[in-house]
């Protein structure tokens, strides 16, 4: 053991160097959509060694993003690898399409996120490999309007996940609590429209995650928030902050430097995947 | 190498078997008090290996502790030991004394742990032992009390530090501005008034770190804060916070479920090693 | 007409020696509880030179008070007369019983004040005096229990009011966000577990007008909230306030020196019936 | 006396027809600036009846305004009169010119308007006209720079007034605090720069009001702010407010609906002078 241990420390002194997480690019198809669609995975270098069930962290991306940004869009490129090996993790970066809102659409019966993602993406993934297949070993986040489908859908799925992140979570659609200028107001307002219908001060309440505080108080699920005090979405955020210190719900909430920015997302993700291994290690699934 | 990388996830899976940091109990004199005092010294097991300069996290303790708490009252015996392997980083726990505030008292001319924090003890690890000696590799941290001392320590010797943490610090001696309920706020009060005499509405504003938001601004050091939202000082924690944000200074602020207690603490110091080693290793000192 | 100036200017200099207004205490049934409770109105001397419609305050009292408090308790026994007098409205002060919360509990079936003051109180008022009969001259506010009360009945029948205020109002019975010291926290349980039933996170929820927040803004109603910073009610009236200004409702909201004290609510209740009499001045009902 | 009580009835509901206070428009010299400037003052009608020495309100106007905005830019061109004949108070509009800040600037040696106010203005006024010449009678506020004027004044001269107001406040002359698009900031920055020099992080410290607020706590002068939840300066009267709260300063802070706008200050005008009017009762000066 001794001679293990002198080797370890090696090991973690070259640990740049010799990282070996590998991500594969899979398709997974969508009945609800009659489509199909890409997702990333990335396994961590353990994966292929222990002959375990491995926990699995569902990484969303933002509005006008696509499944493969968090391994293309980070300063650092090795980010999303690094922690899943790290971390002993299988991340799954599933597709959201532009503007979905991870939602299935009350207006375009062609954009059905949620249906995707809870009926099609996790069963897809937790039959394909080695995952932890229930609750207790699954965790989900996401940036921008990922940060909203992780807490949209742990939300009206608390029986899924063991905990959800959000950061610079777009919280709530309605874009009268967002800091614009009227020029991107209009530019985003034909987004949103497409996926939610027209704004109007109710119609978008029902998919507001902030006007959801007490529900995920009774879900009981640990929530963990990131959010930039230069971000044009802070205001929500401190919102739902407010609202879940108010009900008196756990959870851990972080103003940091920055803004809507993958400098920031970045420096945000370790912190969060930090959170769910705590998570993950208090119900037993860490390797 | 790729046998290497086996070994590797061989170790990294059999971790918490083969922990090998070391502490050691030492005495720091201090030619100010006239006295010496114990601190306590986690190695991480790479110090034995690698013949390098190591970066050092000063972490103190709280008003009614000693050096060796952080060792000692944590759930997690083994925290600060994991957190100097996993981080590669000496960890310093010097002794603070009951309700020193890490000052050198306007009243009691036998208290002065200012100097002997800084004039004393930093300059004995650094010549004892194989560390960074200069502010890029130096950072510091605490709890309560210990959180006092690492911004009030940091900010009026900013040369000396790379950044600077807070655990539920009691930032603002005006112990007006604590949750407190009279009996305890009596209590509390003949300590205080011991090492920084008696409270009125401006004897204590020189001490409060609240007050210093615009130094601290100036300086530019990194700050990294965390706070329980049923902490007794959770107001003056957000109180600083909101003039960092107000003034722009850059620095990370947390609100995690909790109180005054050591569960919160072990919580917390994870997330603040990782903000540490984000600082240490942007300045190239990390190994 | 000039003449006439000189002695207005004249009885201005005068007026605390020739105030006016007169206080009636009537009976006021109520067939719901089959019971008959007493209520204080207090007219303004030109309620008897002017064969006019007056507009109507109703003036509701605290959680262990009773009709009469607003005339009694104050330091300045004149206050509501005087302003009586100098806005030409007539006050109406009904009794709401210890810890009626001004609702038809749930609980209790001889309780049902919501019904007594909605459905009893407003027409015995309004067919026994020379009152404006219509929303446009009639408003409401109260004191802590009566806060509530203003605002809970007001929100749920907006066809009836103008504008709503509250001062130091129990807005949330959720009793774990008050400021309490267990003792009194204990105290105050009873009382409220026998109008709303056994307090549980959820049960209080649908009593709760800090939870309302979105009724408040499609309702439309001016709304105007009074709370001291040192009350053990601030964190309820500051998250209310904080929803109001993050949906997008008109209210004003101030944050005074001071407790839960009849101090307090003598030097709120002039600001309220300032910010009543624009209300009505807009509404062209004011004399 | 029963019938003057029915003619005060009866006058009370001709108000609006019988005004009678007077504005006069007065020249006010100033040595410090060898220049005279216009300044307008509101008597109350009681003035010409009553041998008395009257409270003072000075008001003061915006940066881009002059003396006579009070009275010229009010939707209601009577709001200032009727309030100096309701209170029977003085109320002097003095000029304060383009962005002059009301300070002594330390470049431009032109424009010394702390000076103006304090030794020329107050002096000018308490020699011509039957004032209160003590601080117990005087009372100042004004809105946006006239609110900074007023709370920077108050604090630098405590002794000479009872109470001071900010409506809308530019409390602070550090524009990066403000909410301002590019182009509005640096349309705004020559204006400022040409009083208080180049803004740098530091420069503009020692004339921040909101920096003042632990003087303001000395002081012990009784303070009111008005801000609308749209104005670009919401947050430094927000900051000023939580700095007033967190060191127990007594003062009353609303906010209301609205932005910087002439509908804002027209609706906060008399709260504020319903409050200097209770202050001016304590030191037992209102007529």
């Amino acid at each position: 053991m001794r001679r293990l241990c002198y080797v370890f420390a090696l090991a973690m002194l070259c640990s740049p160097l010799c990282y070996a997480s590998k991500v594969d690019t899979v398709e997974i198809p969508s009945a609800a959509m009659n489509k199909t669609y890409k997702a990333a995975i990335a396994f961590p270098d353990s994966y292929y060694k222990a002959k375990k069930n491995f926990p699995v962290l569902y990484l969303l991306h933002g509005g006008f993003g696509h499944f493969n940004d968090w391994l293309n869009k980070t300063p650092d490129k090795m980010l999303v690898r690094n922690l899943a090996d790290q971390y002993n993790m299988i991340i799954v970066m599933p597709e959201g399409e532009i503007f979905s809102y991870y939602i299935d659409s009350p207006v375009d019966p062609n954009s059905k996120f949620e249906t995707y993602i809870i009926k099609e993406v996790i069963p897809f993934i937790d039959s394909k490999y080695r995952t932890m297949k229930d609750k207790k070993g699954r965790v989900i986040t996401g940036l921008s309007m990922g940060g909203y489908g992780s807490l949209y859908l742990s939300t009206s799925h608390p029986d899924l996940f063991a905990a959800a992140g959000s950061m610079s979570g777009a919280l709530d659609p309605n874009m009268t609590t967002w800091n614009l200028t009227p020029e991107r107001f209009n530019g985003l307002t034909k987004f949103l429209d497409k996926i939610m219908g027209p704004m109007t001060p109710d119609s978008y309440l029902p998919y507001s995650v902030v006007n959801m505080a007490d529900q995920i108080r009774k879900n009981g699920l640990p929530i963990v928030m990131d959010i930039g005090v230069e971000d044009f979405l802070l205001e929500p955020n401190r919102e739902l902050h407010r609202r879940l210190v108010y009900n008196h719900t756990l959870h851990d909430y972080t103003e940091r430097p920055g803004g809507h920015t993958w400098e920031f997302w970045q420096d945000a993700l370790p912190y969060q995947v930090l959170y769910f291994s705590k998570r993950l290690k208090a119900n037993g699934v860490m390797l």
